[in-house]
């Protein structure tokens, strides 16, 4: 099969590559539908996370094409969803909620989703299966809930969204604008996109952002706080994983207050003092999307969201090489790759 | 009046104050009946935090001495219980239960309450009244509700204690161990206190813990992982404000659980890293004591909880130096001066 490799920062490649096989009776092997470049494969692109001939993806819609003897939700010639982390769904912290935690936890960019096939494992755990086949406009939004659509979720519901709620996005890429559209969906009173680019200002606007504020550090926080009555957002979202990001996402939230935060962090180091006297709740990581894939998939198929808005670039996956390319220049939100 | 004056690290006298005075409509005067001296009054003590003849203390039980004009809730002749924050009670941080980071809260330690009077700004939404003349027995308890008991019980509520629930408790000072109490009333099925000193283990053992871990840092971290089927504590409550303290707590959390700080963090450093991929939630600060206070008054009048057990030596006012002394050099957990 073909699947995308990056042999070194900034060199990605369409390769040939091993088909996938069933390893354990719970895997399934997948035919990809589509797959897409998530902004943090953007880190070992441009060369702040180690990569050497990396096969790449961890997002992924498709068919079953096979399964292993154990395997019961599922079955061939199913359309499914899964998530960046393959999980048992079984044991004490899946039944908690987060399943990218789980103690088995599996990340599905050691198979590199960005592939014609993909192999899943602990199938029964990690994929949800849509209603029926979706109809081909739908395919976007369910790729975007195997994980920028479920982390930005996922940071709202770890900021507390809710009705009566300002919330502040500190991010404007696909899992901010994203945690915009949740917060919307949660119920938030007043919602506040951080963003300085006009396209990405009028997705936020589309997917309910009630303000826009284009100043970023500390005048960003100076802003927020002028807009909350010197308190500062109930609940805001991190979706970018810088220390400038988090600092400002910490200083935006009224003492009290919740941080959701997702962006995967890098050389961030928060001071121990300035969040004591903050007040703020902190709760992130990476998604466990896998508690989410069944209300996302409902709304999706409902036609109540349309979270595949983000995909303003698509792609066959030879490809890949420009979708990395545009992504990084920003000329793209997020590249849908179609096998 | 005479009161408790630390003129520098480590030299801390009892000396002629002037007394306080109605500066505003809304202040009290208390005569106080009880007064103590706090693990963070150890940090200046000793050299961690400036101090220039500075007046000491900021928790006090009392009788309410004189009112201004505009003080309604309390009147002259009650006993009180306030807390180290003074604050409106009307605001709408202080609404939201956080009445420590009110907009306007005013740190009692400027007034310093190891005195014989101490004005209490904001008397109104600072300071709770007892059903009646409390008996001299329940003063130690009403006075541990004052600071280390609504700290304690604050760091149990932020670390989201509940029913079937497994609770580690990182430090056995007096907050330490009364967050063990906390939790214990909160319906938490197992508590871990980590302590190497008999007697605090003791306490301990009397306020609730089930389990006594010795062991300190990842060695800590590993026992604490052992008794909780590799997972960690659903939630912890970190009472130190070191590093090594803060590190103990997060990696004692399972993923998922919650981590509530209340040691006064001094030189911590948060890895952003490491906290993403905990996947704990983290809540903490300035414990917003004047939210509990209402329930632990009831719980202590009834007699429900004996909080002021963690007092295990009361002098007078005049001998505050060998208070702080005996703290310090742990020859006490935690130190009654009586005015």
């Amino acid at each position: 099969m073909r699947g995308a490799v990056m042999t070194a920062p900034g060199d990605v490649r369409v390769a040939e590559r091993e088909d996938p096989t069933i390893v354990e009776p719970t895997d399934a092997i997948l035919r990809v539908t589509a797959a897409c470049i998530c902004g943090s494969d953007l880190w070992p692109y441009r060369g702040a996370d180690d990569v050497d001939h990396t096969p790449m993806g961890h997002e992924y819609v498709g068919v079953v094409e096979q399964v292993g003897a154990d395997v019961r939700n599922v079955t061939v010639g199913d359309f499914v969803v899964g998530s960046f982390f393959a999980s048992d769904n079984t044991c004490e912290i899946c039944r908690a909620g987060y399943q990218s935690r789980c103690v088995h936890a599996y990340p599905m960019g050691a198979e590199g989703t960005q592939a014609e096939l993909v192999r899943v494992p602990m199938a029964d755990g990690t994929l949800v299966a849509t209603p029926g086949q979706p109809d081909p406009d739908l395919v976007p939004s369910l790729l975007a809930a195997s994980d920028v659509l479920g982390t930005g979720w996922f940071a709202a519901v770890a900021a507390e969204v809710g009705p009566g709620k300002t919330v502040a996005v500190v991010g404007d890429g696909a899992v901010g604008l994203l945690g915009v559209l949740a917060a919307k969906q949660l119920g938030a009173e007043r919602i506040i996109a951080m963003s300085r680019h006009a396209d990405r200002q009028a997705l936020a606007r589309e997917f309910g952002a009630t303000d826009i504020v284009t100043e970023r550090g500390d005048e960003g926080v100076a802003k927020v706080k002028e807009l909350t009555g010197g308190l500062g957002a109930h609940s805001t979202i991190e979706a970018v994983g810088t220390q400038e990001a988090m600092t400002q996402a910490i200083r935006s939230t009224r003492a009290g207050g919740h941080v959701g935060y997702v962006g995967v962090t890098h050389d961030v180091s928060i001071d121990g003092t300035e969040l004591f006297f903050s007040g703020v709740h902190l709760h992130g990581g990476p998604a466990p999307v896998r508690r989410f894939l069944p209300e996302l998939i409902d709304l999706i198929w409902r036609r109540e969201i349309d979270p595949g808005k983000v995909f303003d670039l698509t792609l066959p996956l030879d490809e890949a090489a420009e979708g990395y390319k545009a992504m990084d220049e920003r000329r793209a939100i997020k590249v849908l790759l179609t096998p």
